[in-house]
């Protein structure tokens, strides 16, 4: 039997499903700032629809707090706040650093804390120890450490891979990669992982490497999507469509199935911030990485060129136009709005003076006026419209057809897909 | 039965191949402009190893010319010639203006010309189509022609996708993408290579969206692995081995097992400037795919760079240094010199007065002197360099392993792995 006491620190996207696999078998405690939080999952209840109520039960071992107290006798933390970026696109490690205090003030002697949290690599021994070492007064074990007998506390490290709204890889589907300070550490981190993943772990040469390898996937992604975005600028100037290319360019074996489009959410847009953060601390600017950023975060306002051109030569007026955008979350078929780039097209065609209007079904609406000041519309209204946007795949739009989109429009209109919902010859544009 | 008769302009690693297939069933005659290429078909020997002389004899319909007149009464022609770059890295169009002015002058009412080589969107319309019509005083048949029973000549576009000394990945287990200059003539050329390619053919809707596919699936390689370059380079900086880096990655289902190296050969580090031509010319300066050229093109001086230093770290004199270079073609297990980028690591390191030698079992000596003018070495000596680079995996340079690489060095040397044929505590550095 495992007698660990597991700490769960950050209850979102991540850290929620891990404590309740987790606390299906082990003793865990979920702790999470946000007392709101604590006492919606108290009821039962996941508003980012990641884990259903039944699953929650079956996390008989898993309690919450909000109370630091509450996980002092834990000897095992999971930390799982976001890493995001600040305005400037630098790294933002304040929740980092605050849990770190957190646990810190925490820990006894034979502890290991586990990040799970995305960062450049060498962050998690740079950054955080510091400040556990700082605040728990003992001293990190690792590999380097003179005297194998002293006390201290362990560390290790362990991506999350989670990919929101995917019902198909999920916490336990997903290989994992672990790591550890020393090499009995990292058996252990691996050990306590493979508890709960069915699909394995992979064991990485050290917490480095791990960091590594977190942060060049979804940088992986961004940089293929950024190619993809600057194909179709290329294209839509040669008057090809896009979408027909990719499609027999995707005949071809090894012809990877990227499509344009915004790059918003937590990771993709993010993560190669953090990577290239730390290539240039050490003297190496980045060209790939960097170009596939700059593209990717002007897809919006290319898109509202692109559709404020096509009311012109349509002679619509672009001032007071009404506007119509389908969907503000980052990704189709899910709540998130972590980072949505829809914001750069809203904001864009609001410096035209254009009236937008979003519409999204799956948006919490104080949410979206909390976060971005944007308060989607409850109804569709006919015969409102002079352009509608198609910013995100949920299948409500798709459901809806183009017959009544194109109803949403004024006598003279512009319907404009960014996601290929429909086909090419449904719309006025596309990317 | 097929009554087409069939002329295959360029016998290289394109044309014989699809020369040999449509000569099992339809009358077909092989022309190159090489009379020596000739005589060796003509003997059943094919020196680029893609058809075997078995696989030549079945072709019983299949004869060899290097005489125009003996294809003038053929009503199809496939022309295979090779669209490189000149050294300014622009696409060098002379094999294609040559032949078209070749085809131009054997054409007959109603006769089909198809082109398989790469080129920018647009170029066969732009390019061949006028120097046809010149040369064989015919008009070009297409959607726009406005009488439909107007006398001339058609066009077709079925972009190659050989992939040089891949068993696997042959002339009729690739799917094949087809495109014709009519409605019509697009179902005939798709019929016409449904005939030999088993894996299926794809008709795209336009010989643009056709040629637009085939430029971007060696481009999307190409950013790919210049992405896994730049990484290599932070990586390299910060002291964490890449392949270390790039296993615990692969354990994501989604992450592309791409590998950093020298990007050569025909196709992937040639055809994105096709592409880039093209987008320069119409107003976009494409950022993703000129960074990844630039930073693939620029892997040789960096290796070279990288095996001067642990020289000097090692404290071996580089001036007058002999260095070994295993590997001169372009990819692994196949004799293709062409473009092969390690040519610049050789540059490179004679630059820094180092007495280069390369050796290469793979490799035609007369085809090294003559392209590029180096002789590779016969065998290996034991105990002569002071550094060792594996530079191209072939299997027999596994074979050989590391003790008696290391052989070969003086007792003071460095070994070096582009390739990762060897492990990571074997060598002194890799990329």
């Amino acid at each position: 039997m495992n007698t660990d006491k597991i700490a769960l620190i950050g209850l979102g996207y991540v850290g929620l499903p891990l404590a309740v696999e987790f606390g299906k078998t082990i003793e865990t405690i979920g702790f999470d700032i946000n007392e709101d939080r604590i006492q919606e999952l108290k009821k039962g209840v996941d508003n980012t629809l990641e884990v259903d109520s039944d699953e929650l039960k079956q996390a008989s071992k898993l309690s919450y707090t909000s109370s630091m107290e509450d996980i002092r006798d834990c000897n095992i933390y999971i930390v799982t706040v976001p890493t995001p970026i600040d305005e400037h696109k630098r790294p933002d490690l304040t929740p980092l650093v605050k849990s770190s205090e957190t646990v810190g003030k925490l820990l006894n002697d034979g502890d290991v804390v586990i990040y799970e949290s995305t960062v450049y690599p060498g962050a998690t021994e740079e950054v955080c120890v510091p400040i556990l070492e700082a605040e728990s007064g003992l001293a990190y074990l690792n590999e380097k450490s003179a005297d194998k007998n002293q006390s201290g506390f362990y560390l290790g490290y362990s991506p999350e891979r989670i990919n929101p709204g995917d019902k198909e890889h999920r916490v336990t589907t997903i290989k994992k990669v672990t790591s550890g300070s020393t090499p009995e550490i990292a058996d252990r981190v691996d050990a306590l992982y493979q508890t709960i993943i069915t699909a394995g772990t992979y064991k990485a040469s050290s917490i480095r490497v791990a960091e590594a390898a977190k942060v060049i996937e979804n940088t992986q992604r961004d940089v293929n999507i950024a190619l993809i975005n600057e194909l179709a600028l290329i294209f839509n100037k040669l008057d090809i469509d896009t979408e027909e290319v990719l499609k027999a360019a995707g005949t071809k074996w090894n012809f990877l199935p990227f499509r344009p489009g915004l790059v918003g959410g937590h990771c993709i847009g993010v993560d190669p911030y953090y990577l290239t953060h730390k290539a240039i601390e050490v003297g190496y600017h980045p060209e790939m990485i960097l170009a596939g950023r700059r593209l990717n975060d002007s897809m919006g306002a290319y898109v509202a060129d692109q559709v404020t051109k096509l009311m012109t030569k349509s002679r619509i007026h672009v001032v007071d136009a009404n506007v119509l955008i389908l969907g503000l979350t980052f990704k189709e078929n899910c709540p998130d709005l972590r980072n949505t780039r829809v914001i750069d097209l809203i904001e864009e065609l609001q410096g035209f003076n254009c009236n937008v209007d979003v519409y999204d079904p799956w948006v919490d609406k104080d949410e979206a006026q909390h976060e971005y000041g944007i308060t989607p519309v409850g109804e569709l209204t006919e015969g409102k419209y002079s352009a509608i946007i198609i910013a995100v795949a949920h299948d409500e739009f798709r459901e809806i057809g183009v017959k009544q989109l194109r109803k949403l429009g004024q006598e003279n209109h512009i319907l404009y897909d960014i996601k290929y919902l429909l086909s090419a010859d449904e719309v006025d544009g596309r990317l």
